[in-house]
């Protein structure tokens, strides 16, 4: 397994998850803890949403961003300080130079960002403990306070919750009181569904307070079968596109670890036994590229018999036609579920036909299905660009 | 400038020719040419199509791909052979191990391939430099003969040719007869219109001879306008997708080539001389990502001056309202052919956020546009996967 290279900028909600964990792992040693900044609050056309975190280790390495480049620096002198004092704060940026607002110049950055500064300590264990297993998990955390009871940087980490009530877990930090939780349940409950973050404020007896509210939902995983060399781009696609990336070569015996680098996990499990090396099946999208017919015919029934929402297979239809007779020949005919997760030809129609563009093609599909859209121009989505937009 | 490193898999036709061109330009020193293997014909369910290309060099790197990998040692052998006996040869791989043709095993590789070998000798030249003139140009290229006036490998070069007779160029190599090339006239027409290469037979008086019709386009350019780390991720897709990347700062003062390592090009050129970096107007695809919205405008305003026929501008659509509204408030409006060519938002609906996802959409949405496609999943287009596809 393997995390990217410094040089590399990487994004990924995953990368900043793999950071906290790395951080907490050392974080009992008489190392400087890591920090992490993470905006919770956005007006105007900012870059990057609620949620998004730059995790800042301490030997000054930094994975993720909180803007397009603009606010970097000076966010992570606010994150050496917050190390130094133990403390949590907020900071807020205001990057509009007029009353216009959406006319910012100079740093090239516009709106209004608010970013939660905080040491990377106990208090996210728990929430690192459910990413690793594949778990969508809420952190809600004081962001601003009037109330005395309750301090910037309180929070309380709420785990399950996709059915009935979460749990409310407070470690390393004080928990929010109850009765802010109580207040809170119903916009918990609409945010994690959506699979956004917001501040939401809360007024108590005492006072007002803002609460980030912080969905985590763990990265997907994509499941490559094949071990030809155009594996290799599909997988630094992937690994960019922030799915958590494992290639299973099929060939049994040692896994060629080395021969994909830029995979986080290799797996020698072959084709009939390709379920096995599943994980999280809801989370799971598949594509078979190994260019062995008998190969991904038994890789795909392996898969079809869990719940993987995607299948992606490499060839022409005409090719998975082939394997569709096969199925039914044998008298074990796919049926409607099975078709309804089967994609072939795979990918977005981008048109190029080298190894690279079909990457391209196939990665971007993968990306738009987990995230329920489809791949066309958003441009044409927007509307005619001939009309004028009503002005909000 | 900078080449792919030797262990990332360059498949792209930009790739090819750079080695190609570099080949050539070493080629008079002692040491050994490089050899090249082109796909010219396929059947059954081939990797690569017609086209494809290896570029072995003299040391053994190689650019390029014929096969998803299963026959690259084999055809680098025969690559190796070539240039000891400096003559260009045809070898067919047959890779169907049983009569039903599509069930092939063992390599993990389909159908029949055939593949001309070649030393890269002055015979390219004119190609090569057609293509950095940014130029489409034709190879023309016996592959098989009976006739013995005609050899493998012999070639006519066919220049120009958009817009009535290509000028028929013979460097390096035997030139093709006047006779077989009047032949293949229409059909050059017709695949240089499509962008397709394929293998023609003629019949002379004397036998027939198989001709092989390679339409070289030149690499389109991807301009980037921008200099945060967003710019990073463009880059990279960009470059594996097959563009030649062109990152234009905005600042001024002398290039930051180091800044953009993976780029081919890194310009100071100011917002308001974007048009002065634009080399090849009707191959280039602009990305304005400044992040500020005086300098997007400027170099909107710029590149709308030159027959570019996309400018993907970043951020919402409210956005590029404000700018339409500056130009009308300037008395100089956009027009429709200017709005035609402008997508805002862009990038293709992933429904990603995070910059490497936008970076994944937006590069596919240029990938589209370039080949005359609009992105939507492959899978819903070849019908739908429930209904039996008719078999041919």
């Amino acid at each position: 397994m393997t995390d990217a290279t410094s040089d590399e900028w990487d994004t990924t909600p995953l990368g900043s998850y793999r950071a906290l964990r790395a951080s907490l792992s050392t974080s009992t040693s008489t190392e400087r803890p890591a920090a992490v900044a993470t905006v919770t609050n956005v007006e105007g056309s900012a870059y990057r949403r609620p949620g998004a975190k730059l995790v800042v280790s301490a030997s000054g390495d930094s994975t993720g961003a909180v803007t397009a480049g603009c606010l970097e620096d000076s966010v992570a002198d606010v994150a050496a300080a917050v190390v130094d004092s133990g403390a949590p704060r907020t900071e807020r940026f205001d990057l509009t130079n007029d009353a216009e607002g959406v006319w910012g110049m100079g740093l090239g950055c516009n709106g209004v960002v608010d970013i939660l500064v905080e040491p990377v300590d106990e208090s996210f264990r728990p929430a690192v403990d459910e990413l690793e297993a594949k778990r969508t998990v809420v952190l809600a955390t004081a962001v601003a306070s009037t109330d005395p009871a309750v301090a910037v940087g309180d929070r309380t980490t709420l785990t399950g919750g996709g059915d009935g009530s979460p749990d409310r877990v407070a470690r390393g930090r004080t928990g929010l009181p109850a009765d802010v939780l109580d207040v809170l349940a119903d916009e918990v409950d609409s945010l994690r569904e959506a699979g956004r973050a917001a501040t939401v404020t809360v007024e108590t007896d005492a006072g007002a307070v803002d609460v980030f509210v912080d969905v985590l939902e763990p990265a997907p995983d994509l499941l490559v079968f094949g071990r030809q060399r155009d594996v290799d781009p599909v997988v630094r696609f992937g690994r960019e596109a922030g799915f958590r990336v494992r290639v299973v070569t099929g060939r049994g015996g040692d896994a060629d670890v080395d021969r994909f680098p830029d995979a986080h996990e290799v797996l020698p499990t072959r084709a009939p036994d390709l379920a096995s090396a599943v994980d999280a099946p809801e989370h799971t999208y598949a594509l078979l590229m190994s260019h062995n017919f008998v190969d991904d015919r038994l890789a795909l029934d392996s898969l079809l018999e869990t719940a993987v929402p995607y299948v992606g297979l490499m060839g022409p239809r005409k090719r998975f036609e082939e394997m569709r007779e096969a199925f039914a020949e044998e008298g074990t005919p796919l049926e409607r579920a099975d078709l309804d997760r089967i994609a072939t030809p795979v990918g977005l129609d981008l048109g190029g036909d080298h190894p690279s563009q079909i990457a391209l093609s196939a990665v971007s599909e993968l990306l738009a299905v987990h995230n329920g859209r489809d791949g066309g121009r958003l441009t044409d989505r927007a509307g005619p660009i001939h009309d004028r937009v009503a002005r909000d």
